[in-house]
């Protein structure tokens, strides 16, 4: 009887699709250091201070005030405003009715996704790259083609004519991550004007993770690396999402945003519906103190994660057959290690042989192979010693 | 230029599929209140009554602790400790490694259809049915047949051999929600164990949406509605979803759960680290603190809610041309009314003259329509003023 084939075949499983997807390498190489108290970690995208108290207390005192009820699909007022006003500031005039709050940055990525890649579709991006946004298209059923940057003694860089040639017609969505993680690359200005231009003329969707927007060092006076909101209509095929995690140091909290044309937010409503509902009001309070009243955090932070970058290039440089330089933006060193070719490897054996905690090149596609990430959003002391253990496993 | 047809093609639409989900009828409804502060509504499925203050106290001691960075994909320890030992308490032997926390419930329906649904296939689903669950596997890909209950004298019931007809070969998931949002419907037992058989037989996957499970009257000393956890093995293709919202009065907080088998936990936690990452974990350890201590809170809910709910129906009876009966769970009356056979109509017309806020039965399927669906998560005093209006309204 043909019910008798699918009966009893064994396993539970997953589809085949979810199977595929990547599992995360960091976490392969931090579970290799699990129960070593002593490995000095580098390999998440965190820095180690708690969120402001200012932020926390604003979370506490809408709890104590009762905010445990549902809230709008598309954020509380209040934060989408503080959103529009901060966004409109940084990159030209934007409307609370083109912000969308999502419960977490990568929801947010997740949701823009959602909205305009079906199964079959053909998703282009630019790597290595953050895994999450290579495989959200995946579980929805669309096909990823990669455009490597290339690696140079100038560090990361866009061959342009590379990407826009492979941003064919039919492609239906460009996944762009500036600043960079893991390489700190930072699109330039004219080149995100060509992509844009580009897209425009075939249909194709821009989605911009933008959250490390404000980790960017190239100059005192910027306040901001460039976004797509500076030059995109706001009417137009540009998704453009942000986080509260690393500008704000609320990682934890799973705050998020986008910036979309307002036309698509009744769509994107219904996603928030399908996905979480809403993020908690008193995570979004929370929020809304961090808009009003984090611009000094902001600062401060970016200013001693200068400071962290500079004191690790040069520690770093120090070593023998160490290649690194100071990436422009975001919060991490992705550099060639002697050992590299295999990072995967490497980074399992710095754990138990070196007490380091770095992530493998490879955890960010074929193209990170041979580098490692080391994440240096924490106080030199503590890069010190990492690097004192690097020197000694290196034997310089 | 074939390039040119893809130019300049108006808006910025979001992909078909999208379009297609159902907007809710709920808040079209409840949009036609906005401004109407007089309303008094009925309309969401959440209690009146703020989370309890030894709950909210435990997120703020979290917050003033620091616990404001990444957590694991699968939930904190503690947490899913306390779940597993929750679920074990009423359904029999669950470990931790069973249990998935995740952002909200309705995220965990999001990440279990995800785990198992993709473009193309056959999802059954028995309705009417809170509309998140038959549009989620829509966002996927996925078509959705529905199963209608059946509706009589003794209220709501299902047609067992017509679901087990439409659970053919090949179908990929069943999904249920038990005690019913919007009936108030309870699977039966004997119900239960024919579809887990049948579902063995062919291989096909259950998605029980069981978050109303404490929610049940059917005898004092019954703590919780039948669940498929009390008759699937833990390693076989059910897939049981609860929630903090409805038991523990924390609908605004996004906090769920799912039981799994433990060889599909490495592909959730893929999923999960896909969506959201990991829930807050001062949200998680409020989830610790409700189950550790929330009992009383649990049983004195149930116990106001079938007071409201005898309350509601008795009051109700006593109009004419109202047919209303008393369900065994969840917390909703699904009723007939006169005129509520144009459903949505009927509701932004209440709202308008009566100043009264119903949801329109049509909002959870066409086999909805003739109906209204009325919370009574709320005080005597307030479902009285409620019954008031729909009187005056209906010239009784």
């Amino acid at each position: 009887m043909s019910v008798h084939s699918v009966t009893f075949d064994g396993a539970a499983l997953a589809r085949e699709a979810v199977r595929a997807l990547r599992p995360s390498q960091i976490r392969e190489v931090a579970n290799a250091g699990l129960g070593r108290p002593d490995v000095l970690p580098f390999w998440f995208g965190e820095s180690d201070r708690v969120t402001p108290a200012f932020i926390r207390e604003a979370a506490s005192a809408a709890l104590a005030d009762g905010a445990t009820f549902y809230s709008h699909n598309l954020g509380i007022a209040p934060l989408r405003d503080e959103i529009a006003g901060y966004a409109s500031a940084l990159h030209g005039p934007t409307t609370a009715a083109q912000v969308a709050v999502t419960s977490a940055g990568v929801s947010a990525l997740m949701l823009a996704t959602q909205l305009v890649v079906g199964a079959g579709d053909r998703v282009v991006a630019v790597t290595p790259l953050w895994p999450n946004l290579v495989e959200i298209p995946k579980i929805l059923g669309a096909e990823v083609q990669t455009v490597p940057l290339g690696y140079g003694p100038d560090g990361w860089a866009l061959d342009l004519d590379r990407l826009l040639a492979a941003l064919t017609p039919g492609t239906r969505l460009l996944l762009l991550n500036s600043p960079n993680n893991p390489t700190g690359w930072v699109m330039r200005r004219e080149d995100q004007q060509a992509v844009l231009d580009h897209c425009r003329r075939l249909g194709i969707w821009i989605l911009a993770d933008e959250v490390y927007e404000r980790l960017y060092y190239a100059g005192e006076g910027t306040a901001c690396a460039p976004s797509f909101l500076d030059i995109a209509r706001r009417d137009e095929r540009v998704l453009c999402v942000n986080s509260f995690s690393k500008a704000w140091l609320m990682t934890g909290w799973r705050l998020g945003w986008i910036v979309a044309p307002e036309a698509m937010m009744g769509e994107l409503a219904k996603l928030v519906e399908y996905n979480t509902s809403c993020a908690p009001a008193f995570v979004q309070q929370a929020g809304v103190a961090a808009l009003r009243d984090g611009e000094p955090v902001v600062r401060s932070l970016v200013g001693s994660l200068r400071e962290s970058r500079d004191h690790l290039v040069r520690a770093l440089s120090a070593l023998p057959r160490v290649q690194v330089s100071a990436p422009p933006g975001a919060m991490y060193l992705f550099f060639r290690l002697p050992g590299a070719e295999h990072s995967l490897d490497l980074c399992k054996r710095l754990v138990s042989e070196a007490g380091l905690g770095l992530a493998p090149g490879s955890a960010f596609g074929p193209e990170g192979e041979g580098f490692v990430r080391w994440c240096y959003a924490c106080d030199p002391a503590r890069l010190d010693e990492g690097v004192r253990r690097l020197a000694a496993w290196l034997g310089a």
